[in-house]
């Protein structure tokens, strides 16, 4: 099955079951509403009114989760190219929810930075209430996947030991355009961000070195994830910082974000107005 | 105003303003809630139900913010006995609502470590929206302070080199028990954390380095600030992962975190059930 929150007349928004080339509109406000409830699935599967996806707008498919909980340095192939070592715990940082951008959404490139780099990546959905998960548990607890570029502000992010300043800038990270439950959706696909036309990052989210039930399972060791939360699974190399000379999106720029069968964020830079 | 968030019978909260030994109930679920309305400050001073305040348990002060932002190495004296500069930009990184308590809550100890540490903060709670604050704006931005102690679970905190998750184990946070708004707290109190009748830290509140109006300004250079966000600003010297050898909170451990002015938290830190 495949999710997403469409944004409606009115300002109101929709969680909604896409089916081929029509979106089925279901009676919740978005996909982090329709997770929270117990029925889900059954909640997801019902009928409603039907729009064609190319006339509706998406907005990020959980729109305001509780939890965003990012991970770092775990594209093994990038990791032993840079000549480290396999991490043996996962780097955790935070994104807060005010980053989020839907899937065709304008990044918002901050004045005070030129900075501003890419980072696809895998995110995985929250279904089930969970802590302190074994693996099995952690697994069943996926309610689905979906495409995250973890936008990120260097200088920003360098200023200071801790990254989160970098990477919590508002309306910078698209999200979507679907969650795609774990039934149709292997996780062996491509990876890729292009700017302009240009493949910058490209890999196979495979190549994970803590793979979605491990971090689950590490995740809810520390803390309850709820029905909604997102895991930002981490970034294979391509990233502008470390190309000579440095790359950057600039105004106008335009960043598709891509996995196989998963579908794409398409999105243009645009200076704050 | 002295404002808090009261545990009443069938598992209902609500907002109340503290008067004396009376706390007077009003018309919001919780202090989060109160803030988020924009006649906030007429509605905290509505009259309502009175409750002895020796009678009702409280929740933490704003039990569910949008964001809490912490903030490590900003009290003068201690980066300038660590023989360290002091820094140009604050070090920021986030916890998750799900890591706070109340006031009188037990500090749940997490199972998987024995290395949890105290670090006693003056806390922040934002009151109006606010983006790219300047100063003036940003100090007007502020709700009130209230007292928050960062537990923190060093071996996690030190296990990569992202804090985060050292920091948000769940059910470790204390913070509360009020909201006093700035007519009634000058940023000049003393800051002391007390185990076991121990005194373990005790400084001054005005020697951040980034005092609550930098805080608010530089954050919203890079993301909106919310009524209910939580700045915690940091903790001064004497943490117990610092002493030799090293002290930390074992199971029956009393924990008092006290701020001139804003009152005290006092927890009993016990193994999970």
């Amino acid at each position: 099955m495949k999710l997403a929150t469409l944004r409606l007349p009115g300002g109101r928004t929709a969680a909604a079951r896409v089916e081929g080339e029509e979106a089925v509109e279901l009676p919740v406000a978005d996909v982090g509403a329709l997770l929270a409830r117990s029925d889900w699935r059954e909640t997801a599967a019902s009928d409603g009114t039907r729009h064609r996806l190319s006339e509706v707008d998406l907005d990020a498919v959980v729109p305001a989760p509780g939890k965003i909980v990012c991970v770092g340095l775990n594209y093994r192939n990038h990791i032993l190219e840079m000549g480290r070592d396999l991490p043996e715990y996962p780097t955790l940082f935070a994104k807060y929810p005010e980053a989020l951008i839907g899937p065709s959404d304008d990044i918002v490139l901050p004045k005070v930075s030129d900075a501003i780099d890419w980072e696809a990546e895998l995110a995985v959905v929250v279904g089930t209430k969970v802590r302190s998960a074994d693996r099995a548990t952690a697994e069943a607890a996926i309610a689905g996947y979906s495409v995250l570029n973890d936008v990120t502000v260097r200088d920003y992010q360098y200023r200071t030991k801790q990254w989160l300043q970098g990477k919590t800038f508002e309306a910078t990270t698209p999200f979507g355009p679907y969650l795609v439950t774990p039934d149709e959706f292997a996780v062996d696909a491509e990876i890729v961000t292009e700017v302009d036309g240009e493949v910058m990052q490209s890999s196979n989210v495979k190549d994970l070195v803590f793979d979605p039930a491990d971090l689950v399972a590490y995740i809810s060791e520390i803390v309850t994830l709820n029905p909604g939360d997102v895991i930002a699974t981490g970034t294979p190399g391509g990233v502008g910082h470390a190309r000579k000379p440095p790359r950057y999106l600039q105004a106008g720029s335009k960043m598709v974000t891509r996995i196989g069968g998963l579908g794409e964020l398409v999105n243009i830079a645009k200076e704050p107005s």
